[in-house]
């Protein structure tokens, strides 16, 4: 049946599914110090228990840390999310570590006992490594690679299944469509050594022995890197042979466990070899891809998309008439032979290597894939016309170039990756467009090792889990302690007061009208009085007026009518007095109190304002569309008339000292600085705030306070204090990164909240 | 300093004040049948306890209901409440039963036995009504009325009192001006019985000696009403005196309790007079206006404005300098003598009642009052001098012009009323411009005698409370006991499937797309299939088209264009078959389970579709912008094309039994049907939406299924169901109005959820 394939592959049936699957990714890296020396230190405390974190972990060594990607339907969502994992581990090392960027490891100690086993809690897994180092040496084992799960969409196997004979049951016929990919990659491995190798040199006292004596393609994928002794031999004839094969090495000691049979590609399904013998193979496990050093995180999308194109073409391939053993003995000489070929120099396989990509050319047209794959496959033809475009090729030119050592170029690199982390630290590389506050809540759940699935990007909705624990966070903070009826509350700004009122708080007096003539009746009470004229349901400071002292008739008018243009209800409302500040309360707490202040700048008696604008927007916190903590200060019409009250325009010069304020709200969305204020803010305004949630049942919430003085003692009943509003999803960014003052890792306080028991 | 009273209010400091207070109605009314007898039957059950109930109670016999509102800033308010008090009563009693619209009682029993005293669950209210009957006679309590509580804004007192010579303290200086209103009503309310006076006539067996041989102004106000005996003397000189008065009376036996002290103003503060005597008091309860029989619930806003206007009068006016008592006597005298004046005569009174309404004028121009004070003023001096136009005085036109009995007209307004409250039984009087379900959600709250207040009407944001326990409900079921998360979830459909699918129930497979592009390419896997295409997140079926078998490449791209014109991301589907049911599911329990069905009609051979239409839609159930249960259906162009496709237009004339649609889609608010199916449906479907709220976290969800046959049992796991959608504020009123089958009281499950103390 399976000899069809070519003929079931091409049914216009299957067009819809061809190119989907599921992919997964991992990854292994050193720690180094900055100057490249292999890292002394354990691994990161911050990312709690190798146990059961599900994404960090260390692999042989101490040093050699892994990152596992979730399986995902597309490359652009594994890259998104490796590269997440890659943010989160890089800025939870030291800031004196970075990442060694090479598969082959750093100059590695004299004495072997300098390479420490990693240090996992589970006694196993420790002996595992013992055993290891004992039989292959430690050395070998500090290379590392990208791990490749492959797996095709199952609407795939299901609809070339109906398509078959039907001679085998689906879950046989599946398995038997892993292990002819399994077959094929054995045997033509070598082009994907050639394509993608990228460990020509190694560092020192990585050999012991023999070394090649000039740069090769992949020393990893030779018989210089981590194989198993040529004694130990499987069959992919079927998925009997394989699984009594290896379960036939294990009885007989030559391997200690099934996880040592290190192969280029492992049938997968299940951890127990009878388990997968009955359950059938789910994917394949591709084992054989260094790490891509011109990449931060090891791999890109155009290799990932030509590993599918070719794991593609090996399902179309007709196997060749030969016993698979010597099918597979023949991938494995070929490949040896092209990985330790020099990498600017063609492969001496020419004839068969133009034959598969000639193969390729005519599935893709059998199988009428798109431009993408054309061009895709002019690519890999192109490379394997010039071996200086392949990987290997690209890297011995960058040294030639460069003039750098091996060494000295990856410590280049890897520094470059670990400023590029630290450049943004409130941004999560990989999902850079969600919101800020999302981002570093993701950034924590991932170093405490939640489980972590994107909902909905857009929706910045989250599900974070941990065993059988399930929570859903939207927007950084919306959540499932909340009651629903709270946010609701406090999205209606009368009912917010008339609760608070009524339990007792200071809330600014005032009333709610819903015609202009309504408003004007009320003129004779206002008169004199300092007010407030703000639209009922706004949120961005559009529409609000303020009447310090007293206020004409005319000026009241044109107040209401400014505030009518943007709701159909207004609020006048006394003017409280005072500096406000936000009070973050989460779960009864006050964890953070921010003071926000007008976009400024600080004179300096020779710059002009616009220059001091451009410098105070140098700051990294500094950005637009809130893709940073803080706002870049504008140079617009607003600034302008503020400047203009002042007497002043953009091209003053302050004096040195001097405080100049472009704006009069102090948004922070329009160039507003933030201060932090948690330790100065006196304990009895905390408590009004938390008081002040409780009233209005919320666990999350942002309380507004107008307060004259925040040193001096208060209580709920007094008048030394207003509150002006609460806001149910309370901005975190600000709090975490302030302009001024000491950072509060709310979103951590959010976690903690949802997980207690981490 | 109370006589420079008139200076004070003249002062423009007081003008935003001077109309402000704050007032509370009382209204009394007997049971009768709808023949207008004396109902012989208990206090409605329905309304619960009468011992907590806020605002449902009875006075002295178990006919005698009371209904009290709670204290508001305005007329309006007052009267809505009221009026929805009144609407409740209405419809908590049996149906064979009304509200006696007059002051003087029913025709009375001829056996005083079979005036049944309130059963009230305290002995000390029994006894005490006990009393009363023997000292006054059961007869004279049957007697009914409004009880007008009044305060002066605090402000207005507070700014007065500021402009005062502050000799007196705040609280000495507020009961001042209350006893000043006090003994100025009691010496000039010959004005009020003259205007508002409305009981001419009793019916058999009240009066039992001496009666008035005509029509009088107000039996009620007269000495023929219920008084305390002439030797009950209370001076209203000052605090001190009324409440040594009221207690010497007590003490001495001649009061059983000071509320036995029966006068037409009560000073009110506390229910304990000493208590009185210290804090002062707060307002003023008048208690002398008759029932009006021209409105349904006894009292109208220009009756409550005039009141209003006569009561700043009474402040207004300086005082005659005679003795407190001497005035309080002339008082009696004067009103004894106006109530029983035939209320088409003029007043005796022309002199001081002249003088009252210049006095009236003069202040209406001192205070600057607006034009609806100055028009009030001259309506009462029209019926000053024309007493036709009085209340009385209407009246005995009335029913000279219909030329019925006193009782005979008292009964046919009584039904106009009652059949008023059964018209639209699902709205709430005073507030039939909120929405629906919150309309039937506060009946039913004012039903169980929760205490209710209406935090933003606009936002149907209740406060409901019993005792110290508050619940807030907004839209009515959106409440505490939902997490905030799991409407967000709901409100997003990818997120709802995506946590639906994981949790094994069984929706609709299918891909979000966000360009048109991208899902163009997924056309091949929909060509043969039946799918639906539809926009991310509308709710009232625009923008989604349904293909049943295949659809061409032409087709799909249509409506894939007309998806993305409503939103940005859009759905494309698998199309499931059967029919479309809404369970609505309410903490852990499926409440109801609804079909719903597109608009149409049933031929009858003979009408038009036109005209059939019509019919249909006389139903009251139907009406228009959600303020009935069901929507009219429309003839307009989506019904006609609806027509067409099956070669039909409006004319058309449709066989006996044949049913027409007019409409693809089945929701409601198109015109649809709304059939009850609860008992219908097989427990199994039931279970599984309940444990899709419960997946969803949901306590209040509407989930909606599509099953083929809901009799046949089913399991989650299954595929002869697909849920479609989760609503997490879901609709209520078409499962308690359904076109057809049962009711079911979906506003009172919400109740019991959120008091279970209930």
């Amino acid at each position: 049946m399976i000899n069809q394939l070519q003929n079931i592959l091409k049914d216009p049936k299957l067009q819809p599914y061809l190119y989907k699957k599921r992919i997964g990714l991992e990854k292994e890296s050193q720690r180094v110090t900055l100057s490249g020396a292999l890292a002394q230190t354990n691994h990161p405390k911050t990312l709690g228990s190798r146990t059961i974190h599900p994404y960090i972990q260390t692999d042989f060594s101490e040093t050699q840390t892994e990152l596992i990607t979730p399986v995902f339907d597309t490359e652009k969502e594994a890259l998104r999310f490796l590269s997440a994992l890659n943010d989160v581990l890089l800025r939870s090392m030291p800031e004196e570590e970075m990442l060694w960027p090479l598969s082959m490891p750093p100059a590695l100690p004299v004495d072997d006992r300098d390479i420490q086993i990693a240090k996992l809690e589970n006694q196993g897994d420790v002996n595992y490594r013992r055993y290891l180092a004992k039989v292959y040496g430690k050395r070998k084992q500090m290379v590392s690679g990208i791990h490749y799960n492959f797996e095709f969409s199952p609407q795939l196997i299901k609809q070339m299944y109906d398509l078959s004979d039907q001679s085998l049951l689906l879950t046989e016929f599946k398995s038997e469509i892993y292990l002819k990919v399994a077959r094929q990659y054995l045997r033509y491995r070598w082009l994907i050594t050639y394509f993608f190798g990228a460990s020509p040199i190694a560092e020192d006292h990585y050999f012991i022995m023999d070394r090649p004596n000039e740069p090769v393609r992949s020393i990893r994928n030779s018989s210089f890197g981590y194989t198993n002794r040529p004694e130990i031999k499987v069959s992919y004839e079927s998925l009997d042979t394989y699984v009594n094969d290896i379960e036939h090495l294990v009885d007989t000691g030559a391997l200690i466990e099934a996880k040592e049979f290190y192969s280029s590609v492992r049938l997968r399904g299940s951890q127990d070899l009878q388990e997968l013998a009955k359950n059938g193979i789910q994917y394949v496990e591709l084992r054989n891809i260094d790490l891509d050093p011109f990449s931060t995180i090891g791999i890109n999308q155009k290799t990932l998309d030509s590993l599918h194109l070719l794991v593609l073409l090996m399902l179309w391939l007709p196997e060749e008439e030969k016993s698979v053993l010597e099918r597979e003995q023949e991938g494995v000489l070929k490949n040896n032979t092209v990985a330790l070929e020099h990498p600017l120099a063609l492969t001496i396989y020419q004839e068969e290597g133009n034959w598969l990509l000639q193969e390729l050319d005519q599935m893709i047209d059998a199988l009428n894939l798109s431009d993408k794959e054309k061009s895709l496959a002019e690519e890999l033809k192109d490379q394997f016309k010039n071996p200086e475009k392949t990987l290997a090729g690209r890297y011995v030119k960058t040294l030639e170039q460069t003039a750098l050592s091996n060494g000295e170029w990856a410590v280049s690199k890897a520094l470059d990756y670990h400023h590029a982390a630290y450049e943004k630290p409130y941004q999560l590389a990989g999902y850079r467009e969600m919101e800020l506050s999302t981002q570093i809540l993701m950034f924590d759940a991932l170093q405490k090792g939640l489980k972590l699935e994107i909902l909905d990007e857009e929706d910045q909705f989250l599900k974070l889990s941990r065993g059988s624990h399930i929570e859903y966070v939207k927007n950084g903070n919306m959540t499932s302690k909340d009651h629903y009826i709270s946010p609701l509350m406090m999205e209606n700004k009368v009912v917010t007061k008339k609760i608070l009122a009524t339990e007792k708080f200071s809330v600014p007096n005032g009333y709610e009208f819903s015609s202009l003539a309504e408003a004007m009746n009320y003129y004779p009470e206002f008169e004199s009085g300092s007010i407030v004229i703000k639209p009922k349901s706004t949120n961005f400071g559009l529409g609000i007026s303020i009447f310090k002292a007293s206020v004409s008739q005319d000026d009241y008018q044109q107040a209401l009518e400014m505030a009518f243009e943007h709701d159909s209800q207004v609020l006048v409302e006394e003017f409280l007095e005072g500096t406000e500040y936000r009070f973050f309360v989460l779960d009864g707490k006050t964890k953070a109190v921010l003071q926000r202040v007008p976009a400024n700048v600080e004179g300096d008696g020779c710059h002009t304002i616009a220059e001091l604008v451009a410098n105070k927007n140098e700051n990294p916190l500094r950005g637009t569309n809130h893709h940073t903590p803080l706002e870049k200060i504008a140079l617009g019409e607003s600034e302008a008339m503020v400047l203009k009250t002042q007497n002043l325009d953009f091209s003053s010069v302050p004096t040195k000292g001097e405080y100049i304020y472009l704006r009069e709200n102090s948004n922070v969305s329009t160039g507003g600085d933030s201060i932090d204020r948690t330790d100065d803010v006196a304990e009895g305004y905390k408590r009004i705030a938390e008081d002040a949630a409780k009233a209005l049942g919320a666990v999350v919430c942002g309380v507004d306070m107008m307060i004259p003085n925040i040193k001096q003692a208060s209580i709920r009943e007094s008048k030394d204090y207003g509150i002006i509003e609460a806001n149910f999803n309370p901005m975190m960014q600000m709090h975490i990164y302030p302009h001024q003052g000491h950072s509060r890792r709310l979103t951590r306080d959010v976690l903690d909240l949802l997980f207690p028991e981490l």
